[in-house]
């Protein structure tokens, strides 16, 4: 029999997404992962409601497993006051369990450690989902493409390679690559667009995003879409359609449904290359030690798949190692994963 | 004396801001140009109330010249709804007064007319403010930057030689920049910013917009950043800097003032360029006819001062011609100039 005694909740709290994973009592029914959209900046308050939904649909635990991009939410004024928070809505919605909070460094800090050292905190997600990835794949670039951004992450020799260790170290050296499956403005992908074979700027409008060039072109389905639209309308193709048609200011009277292909092509060919820019400056870095795998993760396995294709890395995924719904939420099963290893838990 | 019978309102109705003009009663006390920020796609059933709080501030008129851009808002499905959905709120704030709309033909229809030509009506306000324009600049190039678009309009011997006549072909004309000095998201302006001599890729977030760069590069004070905060904090100069921080995921306890003065002085660049390629673009098509002189309008004619010099045109200020509220807001004051030009008003 298991209980909620040797039971570890994983945690991976960002801005717009939650996902928690559970180990410890793989035979009990119900999910092991959940994934939930939640738009942070916009509600922060009802944090700890929502944390407590995700539990009830997952199954409690008394020890809990956290990483968080979370702070760097704008309703925040410093990554500071967003960890503090974060803790505080854990506390909040579970009074009687322990939380340990992933580091940077790959310590796990109580929640009173962690609120004094924010920075070892934040956005450490990637170096729990790596360590993991590490074990099966000793030499390999992780490209973990979620719904806002993704993370390039090399492996060489069994070891976490990555030089940065901030978001903002690692928007320098390709690690973090700010574009995602889902959520990223196409105003944020592309200046311009092909319409009549000619190039047209595009609307610096929050009028489209990537969920609805993906939709579009039929790589995802309406369920995939778990971000708000911009318009607030309806996840339907022809609604991303008119959306895709708003960027070059036109609308469904004006564009035909071809034109609307081009654009969204043009917009999928694009965020490729941008991830397979990170990927290259990655592995200018490490020259010879550069390795010739990709372990693809995350929602936008597609996208990582067709930029590990373009800079001529075999792609794996991860998805047929530890499963899809894993895949998708890499570091939420990874901190848990690896709390498990290092806490006795209560009852095993 | 004067009174409401000779009196015309001209109206620049976008998705962001609302304009009024006031001409044929110069002699009345109180503004003659009515500039009024109004997030139009978020509470669209509002518009009456707003349009009459405007009218109750500059006083209202039997005759109103409309021109729009608000057709473009994404709470519309289609030009032709957001055409209708405009004409419509004018009937309910002004019953009693008489509605020309302005088309990109240089024509006045009624409200019955303009409902059944979207497309001709849609978007037409550069062409008002350059047909006046012409008049006194018979060779320059207008380029209006508003707060969130840039219109680039040639003239060329007395007359307006735009090619494009929809937003779409004026995207491509390079006749329309969508970037302006306040609501352009700083993501949608660059893709990389310096970071300690170094470049480092930006968050594709609305974390911050061009009103934060220009009020931390001191070009706009707290009263002209009009538009809403991006994360609904303050216009201090401190909470602009957090801002565009957070745009390479850094806060204020990371990032020093020093950088984030170069992230703004970068950003400020890359929007004059932005701008500059546009004119560039115009003149080429233009060839020997491009003229040497670019008429600055808009709440950023600084930024439209900076590309003039950029691309060796000699820049002159309509607001010595017209004053600077007109400059400012020429569509508006442009409608009703030249409607007034056609009807005769009761009592004139």
């Amino acid at each position: 029999m298991t209980s909620i005694g040797n039971r570890i909740l994983g945690w991976d709290v960002g801005g717009a997404n939650i996902k928690a994973a559970r180990i410890g009592d793989e035979g009990r029914p119900g999910p092991a992962v959940v994934e939930r959209p939640f738009a942070l900046w916009r509600e922060p308050y009802r944090l700890p409601v929502v944390l407590s939904e995700v539990a009830d649909r997952i199954g409690n635990a008394r020890t809990m497993a956290l990483t968080m991009t979370a702070e760097l939410a704008d309703c925040f004024a410093t990554k500071r006051e967003g960890v503090a928070f974060v803790i505080d809505a854990f506390r909040a919605a579970f009074p009687a369990s322990e939380l340990w909070v992933y580091g940077v460094d790959g310590r796990f800090r109580s929640a009173a450690e962690a609120r004094q050292q924010p920075r070892q905190v934040a956005a450490a997600n990637w170096m729990a989902s790596a360590t993991l990835v590490a074990r099966t794949f000793p030499d390999a670039l992780l490209v973990d493409v979620g719904s806002t951004t993704t993370d390039i992450i090399p492996i060489v020799a069994g070891r976490v390679a990555a030089r940065g260790r901030t978001d903002s170290s690692r928007l320098r050296t390709g690690e973090l690559v700010y574009t995602g499956s889902l959520r990223t403005p196409v105003c944020a992908i592309v200046r311009s667009v092909p319409v009549g074979g000619r190039r047209c700027r595009v609307a610096a409008e929050h009028f489209a995003v990537a969920a609805d060039v993906h939709l579009w072109l039929g790589r995802i389905e309406e369920a995939d879409y778990t971000c708000d639209t911009p318009d607030g309308r309806g996840r339907s193709r022809a609604e991303a359609g008119a959306r895709l048609a708003r960027m070059i200011c036109a609308d469904r009277e004006t564009l035909d449904s071809a034109g609307i292909t081009a654009i969204a092509e043009h917009v999928a060919r694009a965020q490729v290359h941008q991830i397979g820019r990170g990927i290259r400056q990655v592995m200018r870095r490490l020259g010879s030690a550069s390795p010739g795998v990709a372990v693809l993760a995350g929602a936008g396995t597609f996208v990582g798949r067709a930029a590990a294709e373009e800079t001529g890395l075999t792609p794996r995924g991860l998805a047929s190692e530890v499963g899809t719904a894993t895949a998708r939420s890499a570091p939420a099963a990874a901190v848990a994963r690896l709390l498990s290893e290092l806490v006795v838990t209560e009852g095993a």
